[in-house]
């Protein structure tokens, strides 16, 4: 049953995978619980849908997170 | 006020509508409160931005869900 | 996979058991996906965590939704 | 630490870029925190993923929001 | 349809009261959207509950936010 | 700037301590951003909150998660 959600910016297929696998991975060995019960979503925002400081993040430098 | 979101895969505009009726329709007849009053959000995620027991949905099967 | 969320304020045990019966039976027989990859999440929110049209709830009279 | 989230259908960037700023300094303002611990995320739905009233809003006349 | 969302550790009910109002008005304004069609979920999260920088707000000083 | 959360039934303070400090330190490593921009919400949420597979979890046996 446990829900992980990461919100980020734009990453990369292998990003994701290793995303998925590594946080469920840890989380099921912190809690106890299988790996199976597990759902993860990747959301990826655009820089300009980002605000970090007051700021949009595409109004900020590239390599500002 | 109620608000109900639905995080899924790519859906078609049918089941959308289906979903956002129906959803809405049993929600305002279990909490007593008129349809009016319901905001449905259907977010669809690709499949290599879904993790499922550690894997991404994108390296299963295709019928995986 | 599929994940329902849905916002709303105090609810009855009951209330919740059945919302989470009839909207995965719902999302499951539209999405036809089996109801076992269904989660569901009921949030409940104290009035005065809910804002509608600018105003707490809990500073609108009861009936207010 | 703050993170406001905002659902809306499709917005200008210059929207999005007003509404991060003037968020975050309201929000900053009220909760007596530096602007520089906020994130905000816009989130744009397509008009046929957002139900309103059990309709999809796409379904509804272009006025309504 | 507009829905606002804010993640914080507690707040009193005035800076609710004022969080509801003014972000409200502002993303009404920026939106050209009427106030009464907007929702604001204020959701607060114990410090234990809460990670910044890899370690609990509670293991943190009280004035880290 | 990402944001983590993660739905998930009662967890000890030891058990949030964990996640914390691990998922923060797995995603900075993947996404070669330093842990200090992260966030992450723990959300706990009872067993009659949480529904899998059409049942509220408090309406089925114990060790069901």
């Amino acid at each position: 049953m446990p829900v992980i959600t990461i919100e980020a910016a734009k990453l990369t297929n292998e990003q994701k995978r290793m995303l998925v696998n590594e946080l469920t991975a840890s989380a099921s060995n912190i809690m106890n619980i299988p790996e199976q019960a597990f759902f993860v979503f990747v959301k990826e925002n655009e820089r300009e849908n980002i605000g970090v400081a007051g700021q949009l993040l595409a109004d900020r430098d590239e390599n500002t997170l």
